[in-house]
């Protein structure tokens, strides 16, 4: 009964046909789910399908608590551990077990407290990303993943250089802007605000310098920008090219010197 | 009499001189109705030529009709099937066929009912890529779309982790902003709008967070919008390194300066 | 007399220390000329200085028509040909030829007829150019023109397919958006800047869809405006790894297998 | 006692647990000092707080001050030369030295003349970077510095490129809209102002091209603006693969699995 179970909740995508039907409906409510919210901030829409929108609020709630009360009874399946309290542990703490929580728990917080967290629910749209396990996307999305795994420090380097130049330049603007348009630059955190939109390349609008000293460091963010945006896109290519070659490298058949054997590298 | 005419519709830009012209003649008019559709949307222009407008507009349809139907009655040499029919099936459905048929459907369609999708015509500039196809560009051509195609999977994983942080920043969005400015962050879609806009750093200046917590988001937004452009640009340049060391290994065969023989790199 | 000439004015930074200091003044000259034109712009700046500045333009003309003379000159030594009529004309078809022309003439010009050209003048900072040739930048200089021109076939080919995404995306948004918005999208021109301004993500915020059909065509092009810059910096950036791994791979030796011995490859 | 101090001050976080307090200490003031500035520039918080902020300003300083003098009496250990005299020059003179003098000069500077330079104290950030220099972060901020340094004349050049482009489209931009727009094109450096806000495609909207001319220049900027960042992320993406490569051959050493024997990889 309990493999049964964990076969239909845990495997259902890897194993049988009628297992995946389940895994398929979830994703379905999901997707249901998700465009609910989007038609409820609708006021026209929310209005005249108000209470179908509660109803299935309810019903995939309801759905989504099961699941993960399933999910929390074969846990000791999906997660190993001495005991079977561990094991519920470490599924709660697990990636897939936050975010299916956090999807249900906007539900039964008002009962407690007076918060609006229904939109937590979109965390659920990870999900999909369980999906793209099981398929060929599997590879690229762990190929992506490795390349930023690998790069982490390098990417760090640069957004804590980012960090420093995005610091920097909204200090000087604060004092150089800040005293012809107190409006635009009231203190240093809306000049960041400023340094953020140039370095990014966003440039909104709302807030531009007008002196020249202002305009001039705007310039050289606006160009430095360029330089933070080639950066990071070196490193992931670099990372991306180096998994390419060391797979093909796997292949490599090499001839030692010593006695003329030939043999594939390691 | 059949073959002849596959010749000059389909061979054209390969085949002999004298055939060659019918593509370029095919070409020029192309151009000469897609220059025509941007005149006559100024209303000046299109006042003082009107006239002259709707006769070449006739004209040409006339001549893309001849020539569809043309290459309609040669699909049996061009893409050989078992019956005449499937034959013609085939070259409806292949993507030129589409193409071309779009190209003149808005001509006769208003006759059945009242709608003006002229502005179809434009993608018969798409023909241009068929002429790329026979000289130089043509490996240019294909070198990218190998190229796209081979990391279809990684381009289409960063694409959907776009969607899903467009999504969950314009849900955040809409409850941080929605109550500040109700006109511009009404409901999700219009928050989403700002997502897009943000992430992809254009930034047009018509949206944008005025809150502390949403100028916050919007920033971390814009910078997260750095990585988006970097993935694929990472992805698509080790793809591009790929082809290029590829082929050069394909090639890669020495002649031993000592005793004159060839061999390959192993 | 002629040979010394020609040391001063075409080889001078190649050469002795005395002939170098002509290429300087003429640097100086230049970098004097384009910055008289910035203040020039600026009125408060051209009413005090206004004799200053007419004085140094025809004093600055004159050097640069004398320096053209010299150079039409020694143009047989230059630009080796049959005869001096034809090494004239190659030198002035030639790049710099057209350049030192272009950026005289705009001073003789308006004693024949009324147009401003000075701006012209600026078209001689690219003199700076042949300074970078001449020293440790001349390599770096040549590896990106080298890799530029290499893949000049694959860029082309982005360039076609951006030009007809812009015109595809500027045709739809005409149709679109010019009918709730006459004044932003009056014609399909108009359309198209709005497409440049959207695909390059520049965004000034003049002309944006207000539509939902035209906002979700804008954010989809703004999306391909990630991959329309993902494709040459992919294609540029594999460029630069070839000449990387070529110039590595001429010091690659290689041991023939069918005699033993070493060799380097060619 | 001498050496105590450079262990404590120089050595701090590579030494031993006692030391390293020093380092964190001063950090976390670094820290606090930069957030105070922060703080300060809001009206609000300033007012509440105001006393607080000048003591703590007044204790930073000091701590700087000491730290600084403390510097400077071991600089003869950092920075080894023939004289005490000698030593201290070459620690003011180094990169770090000057950076702790700037940091701590604006607290002194308004007894001698009335300028606010508090917000240098901001250069101070840059002390984090020497933490980096201690941990596993050292080698990525080496490498990306080394590929920066390597790459530094095709950079420099791409830089020189672009100013031209910069320059010249601002002349021809100042002549075009300069008449039509005189408030936004009044004189070339504002013209400047815009062509650096298109060609990095930040695109304020504050500035931006009304005339048909204009805007088709200004489209060509734009999207030059797109090669402008595909040439420095080609060039920096090939220096990161250059180093990885460089990395990987150095070490490649092989053990033939049928002699048992080890050979490096020609």
């Amino acid at each position: 009964m309990k493999t049964r179970i964990y076969n239909i909740v845990e495997k259902g995508s890897h194993g049988k046909r009628t297992n995946r039907i389940f895994d398929y409906v979830i994703l379905v409510l999901i997707l249901a789910s998700v465009t609910t919210i989007v038609l409820q901030s609708v006021p026209e829409i929310d209005a005249a399908y108000h209470d179908f929108f509660i109803s299935f609020n309810i019903f995939s709630v309801i759905v989504f608590s099961i699941e993960y009360l399933l999910r929390l009874y074969v846990s000791d399946l999906t997660h190993p551990a001495k005991n079977r309290f561990r094991s519920a542990l470490k599924f709660i703490t697990s990636g897939y077990g936050i975010i299916d929580l956090l999807a249900i728990l906007p539900f039964y917080l008002p009962f407690f407290m007076k918060v609006d967290l229904r939109f937590l629910r979109a965390v659920r749209l990870t999900r999909f990303l369980r999906i793209l396990k099981v398929n060929r996307y599997n590879d690229s999305l762990g190929l992506i993943w490795s390349v930023v795994k690998e790069k982490k420090e390098e990417l760090a380097v640069t957004g804590f250089l980012t960090f420093l130049v995005l610091l920097l330049s909204s200090f000087i603007m604060y004092y150089v802007e800040g005293k012809v348009q107190p409006d635009k630059f009231p203190n240093i955190l809306s000049s960041f605000w400023w340094a953020v939109a140039t370095l990014t390349t966003v440039g909104y609008g709302d807030v531009y310098p007008i002196t020249a000293v202002g305009k001039f460091i705007s310039g050289v963010i606006a160009l430095l920008g360029i330089g933070i945006v080639a950066l990071p896109t070196g490193i992931i290519g670099s990372g991306f090219m180096e998994k390419v070659s060391e797979t093909r490298q796997k292949k490599k058949v090499h001839r030692c010197p010593h006695c003329g054997e030939t043999f594939e590298e390691e």
